[in-house]
């Protein structure tokens, strides 16, 4: 039985529970928790989106435990914020559980979260769920797939993966492991779509590897390149194009020297000479230097956008450096890296992006990788997950014409059975929670819904004090914000509104002035009319009304 | 002399001044008057983004006319809001004229506008400007490039074009002319950056053509194409598509009918069968059908999403049937456009976009294209506009390594000596104007600045009514917007703000409570800093104080 709770239909915000036992005793084991970036809905002031947990929570004492397949925060973003509510133990292997105690560590007040960690390629059981781990090559070590196997038949859990036989760093996917599944009988796959309207195999880190070993050796100034600070294959990419170059490579920004410093603890960095720290650079010739900097995505103050606006205390760049983009833009980042790329190119700098060289790879899988795990494992049901609409559908239709014999798409939330027969039984809670300044807010809740509001056409508000009988007994009080100052014709809006307001509560019936209630719904209506008029847009509208 | 104030730096609102004269008396060509659209800068609630034309206004009494090169928005779309600010004339070719003159009708109250229609290839001129309009391939028909010639020299002015030998529909870039060009000599080529970065060729509209062939040929249901109405050579493509599929083509939007109406008058859909009104859509098999909708770029009211939302009155789409997005997606409209996408795929649609398919392609030129222009034209100057700064710079190094003497990167409201020598001579006001409702706002205004804020932090409002000592004289008024309801302890946000005010009130100095002002400052504080305390934000806050 099975539950992709979340991460169906979207990209971010994985979480899926699969479910042992019939309706009078069911147990839980839940796969990632992740968060996804709010910038793409123009969600505004929101920082994350995380799920909403409550059937988690309500199922509480079923859970066995969560198993966390990499430290993307799409899969593992959301544990401290959320594991207070469960208190359930986490698997995770070393450096998914180094970075997420660093993280933790990083933000104040974050509780102490134990992690169970276990071995890559390992096995164990958690509850009624015997799993093992198979490493899968991704844009971050330790990426792992699950199988778990159940009396019912076994699971293969992808996680994101791709195939890439020159990987630069850490294991190659487990091909043989998988074979052997495939051999054993797989019920159902469950797996990543991110990449499914793609064409072919995806290029391999080490085709990288030699365009920015070649661009570095052909700059004649400094060179900064930028990347997800978790791309720890692409950070020894990077040390060592340095070193072919004879150059040096220095840190800049934090969550960059945090990952440095986890990869040299679990030892993904073994045989790469020392980082330098950012007051280095200084002192270093404009052809001895590479600065492998945080701020891909533009992230204001991140060290490349102070670096391009000339603000960093320790790194610069003039006219002949080079900064190379080594990652994609995620969407609704597109204005923010723009600025931030249109501001080095005024200033003379050479930028190289992926749009004109590989300097970026993606970490997951194209139909021809789809296709080949596919015929490794064979499985019986093949569930896309991990993906928009379009590419769990191309998946879909993908895994159909490899012969798969049962293909389902679900969505986030629905409940499916896989054994004894393939069916979406119920449909569970699975909404979305705002991360909302320090709170947490369910998606549903007016409160970005009226700030969107506010956006598009501002707010007004009035003050008025009345004694019992309705009569006005000091001057009005108005705001208006985010409203044009001037008409059409140049006269002042807030003039013209503080006009209607005396007018409206004058004109009232004699009756009505002694109801708050009403003189405020009037002078509401009145207003927002009187805006409109002259800017064709309802503003929200509150009316104080006092009586003394 | 020249001055390119707008279209330099950024994709949209081309707007370009050629000047000639001296400090004493000059004389002024305005080419091109577009808009830029607001979403990719999410500036909440604005719709369009114009040029600041007060320096136009200024040197009004020596601007001789505006030449439009085209009738997309980005280069014609001002026109109607600010034509009243100019009362110049205008010069345009067929085309366009019909288009502005149909596009004036549907906004009500807009003012007439003179229009002197010009021939295609035809010379004319411009108080002191000799002007010679040469055709050039592009995604709508009549887009022209201008030659003007002067006592100082001549200078080509690209508009928006490529290079497509089989274009379907309209002239082909006029070489011919071009080459003569060349050897009459040009001082200086201005022009279209947009594809500077992309090597090669692009594809040619005939090879789109191919391709919507096929894919309507192979649909077994019914087909909805959807593109940009204004792309006449593209509808007259997907209507050989269905007239070679044996289907009809039903028009469906009030933009895409606009465009047919004025195509059908003006000869560009010569030869193609007549198209069937939305209402004849309920009467067709659905294998004889094919829909021409507007919607491609995900506008919630055009057609293709109130079909995709089922709210279409006469046309539907169900399992099977197929959409084909014949367009790019403009940056800032993805989440719309993935809305309508994902919409459909649910349903089971077939949707075909171009990152599957050859179903669009851009109509600007590539780097083989512009080379090539460059080595017809051989102009002394080159500078790039119309793009942002990458495009510019990518431009710019194009043109020197294609041996051009001369090129100069500017940006919007430099304004460039041509002759006697090349040279920045200036800065000319070239500011930005936000239609903000039915107001012009200057972007340097803080309406909408302000309207940020607010969908940030939301805002509270509080009124008091006070005697003249500073005593309360009624139970204070609060009213948030858009701040949650609770913080993390479950309390509610409200009462901890009523409680402060009142706190705060009580605890001023005598001397100050008899002071309005700093009765609203203080209250102010304490609400933000309360607020702050519990959210992690400070909302925007007005206190009313009433002194009765």
């Amino acid at each position: 039985m099975f539950a992709p709770l979340g991460g169906v239909g979207e990209i971010g915000m994985n979480l899926s529970i699969y479910g042992l036992g019939d309706e009078r005793r069911r147990q839980w084991l839940a796969v990632d928790l992740g968060v996804s970036f709010a910038a793409e809905e123009h969600l505004p002031g929101v920082d994350l989106i995380l799920p909403d947990i409550r059937y988690l929570v309500e199922e509480r004492k079923n859970l066995a435990g969560l198993v966390l397949t990499h430290a993307h925060e799409d899969h593992y973003g959301a544990i401290i914020e959320l594991w207070p509510k469960l208190k359930l133990p986490i698997y995770a292997t070393p450096f998914t559980a180094a970075l997420l105690e660093a993280k933790r560590r990083s933000e104040p007040g974050a509780p102490e979260i134990p992690v169970n960690i276990v071995a890559l390629g390992s096995r164990f059981n958690i509850g009624p769920f015997d799993i093992e781990l198979v490493s899968m090559a991704h844009s971050i070590p330790e990426s792992n797939a699950l199988i778990i196997r159940t009396p019912c038949g076994n699971v293969l859990h992808t996680g994101d993966w791709k195939i890439d036989p020159t990987p630069i760093l850490g294991d190659v996917t487990d091909e043989k492991k998988l074979r052997a599944l495939g051999q054993q009988g797989c019920l159902a796959l469950i797996g990543d779509s991110t990449n499914a309207v793609r064409d072919g195999r995806s290029p391999s880190e080490a085709d990288v590897g030699k365009t920015i070993t070649e661009l570095v050796k052909a700059a004649r100034g400094r060179v900064a390149v930028t990347t997800f600070a978790s791309n720890v294959a692409r950070l020894r990419t990077v040390a060592m194009a340095a070193q072919a170059a004879e150059r040096e490579v220095v840190v800049v920004g934090r969550a960059m020297e945090r990952v440095v410093q986890i990869a040299r603890e679990t030892g993904y960095l073994e045989g790469v000479p020392a980082f330098r720290p950012a007051d280095a650079y200084g002192y270093l010739p404009p052809n001895k230097v590479v600065a492998l900097c945080t701020g891909s995505q533009g992230e204001p103050r991140a060290a490349l956008s102070r670096i391009a606006a000339d603000e960093h205390p320790e790194v610069t760049l003039s006219r002949g450096d080079t900064v190379i983009f080594s990652a994609r833009t995620i969407p609704g980042n597109e204005k923010e890296v723009g600025r931030v790329l249109n501001g080095l190119i005024e200033q003379g700098i050479e930028v190289i992006t992926d749009r004109t060289h590989l300097v970026h790879v993606s970490g997951h899988p194209r139909r021809a990788e789809l296709a080949e795990l596919i015929s490794w494992v064979k499985p019986r049901i093949v569930i896309p997950v991990h993906g928009e609409a379009l590419h769990l559908s191309e998946h879909a239709k993908l895994a159909r014409s490899c012969g798969v014999p049962e293909v389902l798409q679900c969505r986030n939330g629905d409940l499916v059975r896989l054994a004894p027969d393939l069916r979406i039984i119920d449909e569970v809670p699975a909404g979305r929670l705002y991360k909302d300044g320090s709170l947490l807010v369910p998606a549903e809740a007016r409160t970005v819904a009226d700030r969107k509001r506010l956006s598009f056409a501002g707010c007004v508000s009035v003050a008025l004090a009345l004694d019992g009988k309705g009569v006005l007994l000091a001057d009005p009080e108005l705001d208006l914000i985010g409203i044009p100052e001037r008409d059409r014709d140049g006269e002042s809006i807030e003039d013209a509104v503080y006009d209607i307001v005396l007018d409206t509560v004058e004109q009232l019936p004699r009756g009505k002035k002694r109801d708050a209630d009403a003189v405020a719904e009037a002078v509401r209506r009145a207003v927002r009319a009187a805006v409109a008029q002259r800017w064709g847009k309802k503003p929200m509208c509150h009316v104080h009304v006092l009586t003394v």
